[in-house]
């Protein structure tokens, strides 16, 4: 069923207008996906959807119908809202005209680690929206079994960081963690090897071992991994630099990382 | 010689106004680079700068004063203007006061290329600044030689590109070629091997071999590399996803692959 609603003053109107604040994300636990192709991939991946809201720009977006239908046979309230109201709430340049409420999933680190031949992902205070995004798309891509957060990074829910996933957000745990440092204890007594990023070692990345269970701390762009997290790690490891750039991005460092454990597990299978 | 500029009507204003439009960057064959660091990079690296424009606000950023003085020595030629002026000029969030204004370099491609032992990327019709700009300074660090941008790609000289080279736009040939096809067939007349990108290959990017000439090619972000480049590639290669995500950031599947060429040059040597 199709509820229309035409005011702005509507409250789910106003609900979710408010949902693109970190702050009511928090207080009320829920966060927005929009664009036909994550609420497909949200689906798939039997995710809860609170309600969803479109507007008649979706019936000339290719799919969106289609998508439309599979939501009713899906039981899933469906808000229809006029075009300049969906504009005045969407955060991308094209709005496909379709967007969906989900709750925040939480998991505790401990329903997510164990000790066997798994590859964790922890992210000291990774700042940028479009960095998180990235490298979680990438985590996904390269088998992470968990991506874990330290208090200190950008939102995850940012509407910025959400596309920049590719959906890869409902593909695999992401646990909201506290300090970083406590992290890498609770990791370390798991029995999971932790190696950090570092300019200063001289041990590349691609000389250590990934074949046992590992967990890869990327760092802060502008300041990379903490010094105590650094003096707790079992491995530091650095990228050559060939040419006269003084750093990488850090969803690059993170994933060409990610992707030498890849090459290593394939190479060990042959 | 520092020469004051009180009006946003003055004639220098309203050209650097105008060449933050590829229109009119196209027109002089100038850009605008903006911040301390990489006005710094163009001057270690020798580049020419027309002039420079700075605000009171240099003042209270650290290194500002400074390369002031730097520049000054450089006999360059600088302008000051009020802080409101700059701020509407300046295209970042933090402006740090400074911005100059270079001339356009142009390679010909056969100014660049030679069939040694070397790495090129050529970047078919990629569209996001931020990928085009992450993806030269990981060029630059994974020390290829030269980067081909085909025609349809994104300006190279967008101001959200530039930040994003963190200087390494100033670090190695950057060559504006035509259509992708045309440098493909080149590129193989100088006897360098053609390696794509594909997702209907068999074949894995770490089973090439790169300690020959090599040059990458990376394709347009929602559609890949041109059909006819394939065909005329020597290699096709694909990263292997081992989750869930249907696909990689462009930048990201570029970097992996350029360190992919970097690892193994390491260990021929070693």
């Amino acid at each position: 069923m199709i509820l229309k609603i035409n005011s702005s003053d509507n409250g789910t109107i106003k609900h979710v207008r408010e949902l693109k604040k970190r702050k009511y994300r928090q207080k009320y636990e829920e966060y927005i996906v929009e664009g036909i192709r994550i609420i497909r991939d949200a689906l798939q991946n039997n995710k809860e959807i609170k309600y969803i809201l479109f507007a008649e720009e979706l019936y000339t977006t290719s799919g969106g119908e289609e998508l439309l239908h599979e939501l009713m046979e899906n039981n899933i309230k469906i808000y229809e809202i006029p075009n300049n109201i969906y504009m005045h709430l969407s955060d991308t340049q094209n709005p496909q005209g379709i967007m969906a409420v989900l709750p925040i999933e939480s998991y505790h680190i401990d329903e997510v680690i164990d000790s066997s031949k798994n590859l964790f992902l922890v992210l000291d205070r990774v700042q940028d929206p479009g960095n998180l995004g990235t490298i979680i798309r990438t985590a996904d891509a390269a088998g992470i079994n968990a991506v874990i957060l330290t208090k200190g990074c950008v939102d995850l829910y940012n509407l910025k960081t959400i596309r920049s996933t590719m959906g890869s957000i409902f593909h695999f745990p992401i646990v909201h963690g506290g300090e970083t440092i406590e992290i890498i204890k609770h990791l370390k007594s798991k029995n999971i090897k932790i190696v950090s990023t570092s300019l200063e070692t001289d041990k590349y990345y691609d000389e250590v071992d990934y074949n046992e269970s590992t967990a890869f701390v990327i760092g802060n762009e502008a300041n990379g991994v903490l010094k105590e997290v650094l003096e707790s790690s079992d491995e530091l490891v650095k990228i050559p630099m060939i040419g006269k750039a003084e750093s990488l991005n850090a969803s690059i460092a993170a994933s060409i990382i990610m992707y030498e454990a890849v090459r290593q597990k394939r190479n060990q299978k042959i």
